[in-house]
C-alpha cells in the first residue's frame, strides 16, 4: 500500500502490516523515505529565521547535529515537527513532515526581508532500520559508522562521492538515515545494501504504524495538527522560554501554558481494532466526552490495542485512570498511560 | 480510484476514466471537491496581502466575484493557481490547488505585521458539472440560478440555511460549485441533487483527466510547478504589470519577460497512451531536446492522444510544427498547437 506525503508516494505496507512489523523488530529493513524532503535554508539570516519559528534553543547546535523541533506559527500552533540538521554555519536542512514548510519559510523571509535562500534540496533520504542495521551498515561503510552517536551525522564515501549519514530514523529499532544527494546514487545504494545484507534477511520497509504507536512517535496530520500547541503534544520539553525570546510565538507560548489538553497513550480492551482513520471519542466512566483517539493499532507483541489520543483537563492528570473509547467495533474500556510502550 | 490532495482524499475515477468522461460530456455529475480547501483571509490588510502575492489586478473585483489568479513568490515563481472569491470588503476565500497556501499567507502576514486573520474555513465545495447541470440545479433551487454569470456567486437557501453558489467548476461542460459551510449539509445536498436528477442520469463524478486536458486546464503539481513563472504557463494575461506595482514579484516579473519556455498542446500519434506519470521528453525533428510532456491522455472524441507540455525557445513559436515525443510506448510523432481543443 501507498499513501501521498509531501506530494510524493510513500509505501505504507510491503507484505502485511504485521509481517513488516515483526521483520522490522527482528532483522533489518531499507526504507525509501525520499518524501522526507529537505528544505535548505542558507544565508546570513538562516539561524535567525529558524529561531523565529521554534521555541527550541538552536544557539548551541553543532555542525552535523540533528534536532527534533516543534515548528510553530506566531500563535504558537504546530505547523510541522521536522528534524533539523545543521550542515554548517548558517546552513540548515529541515527534514519535513507532511506540510509545505518551504512556503512558510519563504513567506516569513520575504516579509522580514531576510538574507536567506530557501529551496527544496535535491536529496532523497534512505533509512536502514532494525536491530541488524548496525551490522548491515558496518559491512558497507566500515566500523567507523558504529561510533556515530544518536542524532549526529558524518560523511561517508559511496562510489567516489561523499554522502551524509545520520544515526536516526522513524523507528525505535535503531539505524541510520542516508541523505542521498542526486537521484543517480539512490538505486546503487539500495542494491549495495541488499547485496551486503542477504544473510541478514534484509527487506524493503517503511515506517510501520504498529511500531510507531508502540514507540509513541506522533504523526503530524493525525496526532498533531495546526490546532495544537507544543505543550499539548508533549513537546513542552523543547520550549526553552527562558533562553529563546526571539521565537515569534514567545508570548503566545507563555499564554498557552499550562495546556488545557494533552496527548496520552491508551491500552484499549477487546478484539484487534482497525486503524483509526477518524477520531474515536474518549469518554470518562461517567459518560463525559473527554477527548479523542487519533491513532490506534493492534499490537501483536503486547496482545492488546495501542492508541494515541488527546485528553482534556483535568482528565489527563488522572493516574491509573480508565476510560471508554467509542471504536468502530463498539465501546471498549481503555487504560490511560503517560508514556508509550517501547 | 483516489488520490490525496490538500491532505484529503479526492476521487479520480468512478466507473472508468472513459465512462466518466462520456457521462460528464452528456449528462450531469455531482462532485465532492471538498479538497478545494477555502483559505479565508479577513481583516484590514486582507486586500493588501492578496495583492502582494498576485500580479492580477484585484482592485476592481466585486463582492461575490471569482478570479482565477496566479499566486507567486517574490521571485515570480508559481506557488498555486487558485480561484479567489471576494466575500465582502477585505474578506476573501482562496479555493486552493494542492499546496499549503495557508502557510505562505501566514508567513507573509507575520513578516509584514499585517492586520489579518488567516485560517482554513469549514467549507466543503460540491460541484455540479455537465450539460444538464443547469437543469438539475434549476429543479432544486429555482430558475434564478440560471441568470448567474460565469465566475459570479449568489446565495441560495438550502434546508433553511444560506449557501454560496458559484457559476464555475473544473470542467468545460458548464455547471456550478456550492460552498457548503459545515459538514452537516453535505450529505443532504448530495442526496437532494441525486433525487432531483434521477431522470437526468445524474451520477457521482470528479475532475476527469481526459476532459481536463482536452479543455487545456493546467494542473498545479504537474503542468505548473514552483519552477515556472506565470508567463511560461500561459498566465501572462493575468500579469497587470502597469496597474499592479504592489505585487512583491513586480520587478522579478519584468525581468522574466519574455519567457524562455512556454506551455503548448500536442496531438500525439499512435495507439492510446497511458497517463503521463513522469515527464516525457519532446525532441525536434532534428533530435534536439526541446521540452517535456507533463499531462497526456487518449481522447475518445478526437481519436488521438492529447497532451500538455513545456517547450523551449524558439521552438514554442513554430507554427504547424512537428515534434517527436518519447512516450512509454516508444517514439511518437506529435503536432504542436497553441490552444487546447474544447
Amino acid at each position: 500500500a501507498y499513501t501521498v506525503y509531501n506530494h510524493m508516494l510513500i509505501p505504507r505496507v510491503f507484505r502485511s502490516l504485521k509481517e513488516d512489523y515483526e521483520h522490522l523488530k527482528s532483522a533489518v529493513q531499507v526504507w525509501d523515505v525520499s518524501v522526507q524532503r529537505q528544505i535548505e535554508i542558507v544565508g546570513a539570516d538562516a539561524f535567525r529565521l529558524l529561531q523565529f519559528t521554534t521555541p527550541r534553543d538552536l544557539s548551541q547546535m553543532e555542525d552535523n547535529q540533528c534536532f527534533y523541533i516543534p515548528v510553530i506559527n506566531a500563535k504558537a500552533k504546530m505547523l510541522n515537527d521536522p528534524v533539523l540538521i545543521k550542515r554548517g554555519h548558517n546552513r540548515y536542512w529541515i527534514s519535513i513532515a507532511d506540510t509545505d514548510m518551504l512556503l512558510y519559510y519563504q513567506g516569513l523571509a520575504t516579509g522580514f526581508q531576510l538574507d536567506v535562500d530557501i529551496f527544496e534540496a535535491d536529496v532523497y533520504p534512505l533509512a536502514v532500520q532494525g536491530p541488524l542495521a548496525n551490522e548491515l551498515v558496518r559491512r558497507v561503510f566500515g566500523s567507523q559508522v558504529l561510533s556515530l552517536k544518536f542524532f549526529r551525522c558524518q560523511t561517508v564515501t559511496f562510489q567516489g562521492k561523499e554522502m551524509l549519514i545520520a544515526k536516526s530514523g522513524a523507528s525505535h529499532q535503531g539505524g541510520f538515515e542516508f541523505y542521498v544527494e542526486g537521484e543517480e546514487a539512490c538505486i546503487p545504494l539500495w542494491d549495495t545494501l541488499f547485496e551486503a545484507g542477504r544473510d541478514l534477511d534484509v527487506f524493503a520497509g517503511c515506517p510501520n504504524d504498529i511500531e510507531r504507536i508502540e514507540a509513541g512517535f506522533l504523526s503530524y496530520g493525525s496526532d498533531i495538527t495546526i490546532e495544537n500547541t507544543p505543550f499539548e503534544v508533549g513537546l513542552g520539553k523543547f520550549c526553552d522560554l527562558e533562553t529563546v525570546k526571539d521565537c515569534l510565538a514567545h508570548s503566545a507560548l507563555v499564554a498557552h501554558q499550562p495546556p488545557s489538553r494533552q496527548i496520552r497513550f491508551f491500552e484499549i480492551d477487546g478484539k484487534p481494532l482497525p486503524p483509526a482513520d477518524y477520531r474515536w471519542p474518549i469518554e470518562s466512566i461517567g459518560g463525559a466526552k473527554v477527548g479523542f483517539v487519533s491513532s490506534a493499532s493492534w499490537s501483536p507483541d503486547f496482545a492488546f490495542n495501542v492508541g494515541i489520543g488527546m485528553v482534556d483537563k483535568p482528565f489527563f492528570n488522572n493516574k491509573d485512570a480508565e476510560f471508554i473509547i467509542k471504536t468502530p467495533l463498539g465501546k471498549a474500556g481503555a487504560y490511560m498511560r503517560e508514556k508509550a510502550w517501547i
